[in-house]
């Protein structure tokens, strides 16, 4: 047995990067227009060649940066996608990334960059190539991922009502909740600090409003725990 | 913008196939020792080059039959491993799989090869390159998979007590479990057929064999659903 590093077998490797927020009603994902051939015109997600000095994570971060301004993003691994035929030019790989980011915290560096959009995930326009399969998987991903972990608390602002949690879980995972339940399920994870301070601005009575406990936040998610609504 | 197809930025990849097996012991791995330089005389995981006219799940089930025999298994995109100097010889990606399989029923094929050996993920060896990282990520991966989908029953024979049940889970998550605790969460997933026949080797009274409701299980399957133990 013998293996040959055949010049031939050398082809692109790309990434794409899948970019989530939330605006306190819908998920959103940050699409750019595409400005050149093929499929000018088109929105995509924010991608790049890998160099071959650097790792995926590298070029993941780097590309999002170069074309949003966005930075210090914690971009995860999702997938490497490799029809044959993906990309019409010649043979590329892309390896997707995706990250959830808070929408307020970002968009001061967003602003710098005409071309990134956010879109609600549930009105997506046609995107290149096989971005749509990307973002599909990306969603499934986050939701598997927001009963495993407590994950999604970073797409919130940092006082929150536990309304607004619960539209956040409901955008997430695409289905009513039951408020009960709701509140029941999220103090058995015993990770939030209730505020002796108010939002007014939805009732007159008030809703009180939660903060995160960063230290049992951060040591439930290195025990996974389970969260099924 | 314009993205450039520049042809140095081309580079190898490959796929490396991480084979989970259990014995009614050990979570096993499967290796073969290399045969070539560099890390001659090392063990590796089943690695190979994609080449230019396949994806990439088809090409790990040609690598994995190419150098085991073993056919006809069930694999998983895990992560792409792409550290720059991972691969000494030129830059190299490689995406790794994984799949657990029923050790007795791929036997057969595996004696064609005499490459490949099963060690016990408790006592690996020192691998070439990275494997040993991917082999870490894998068990994780399959540690989170076995919480949230019935994953794992592959692994045993068609007819199994509850005692291997358990056994398997404790392998895999690398602890004990309560017996007790055990047998009422895996009858509350309600996907075991119980049987009128007994296994008789372990003990004079037997113990009842299970198996699997097949519609059950791929009913639960897409929907995922949660066994914290």
């Amino acid at each position: 047995m013998k293996i040959n590093y055949n010049q031939e077998d050398r082809i692109f490797l790309s990434v794409d990067c899948i970019i989530f927020g939330f605006d306190n009603e819908d998920l959103k994902v940050l699409l750019i227009k595409r400005d050149f051939e093929p499929e000018k015109g088109k929105w995509s997600l924010m991608g790049g060649f890998l160099k071959i000095n650097e790792n995926l994570d590298e070029a993941a971060a780097r590309i999002l940066h170069e074309l949003t301004g966005v930075h210090d993003v914690y971009l995860e691994q999702l997938y490497a996608f490799s029809e044959v035929d993906r990309d019409p030019v010649d043979r590329t790989v892309s390896t997707s990334y995706y990250a959830i980011i808070n929408i307020d915290k970002h968009n001061k560096d967003l602003t710098k960059n005409h071309y990134a959009k956010w879109f609600s995930v549930s009105k997506m326009p046609d995107l290149i190539f096989d971005h749509n399969q990307m973002v599909s998987k990306a969603i499934r991903r986050l939701r598997r991922r927001t009963s495993i972990n407590p994950i999604g608390f970073e797409l919130l602002p940092e006082k929150f009502t536990m309304r607004q949690l619960q539209k956040l879980y409901e955008t997430i995972l695409n289905k009513k909740i039951d408020k009960r339940n709701f509140i029941n399920k999220i103090k058995s994870m015993d990770i939030l600090i209730k505020l002796k301070e108010k939002d007014m601005t939805s009732s007159t009575k008030g809703s009180y409003l939660f903060m995160f406990d960063q230290e049992k936040y951060d040591s439930k998610k290195s025990n996974d725990f389970y969260l099924k609504l």
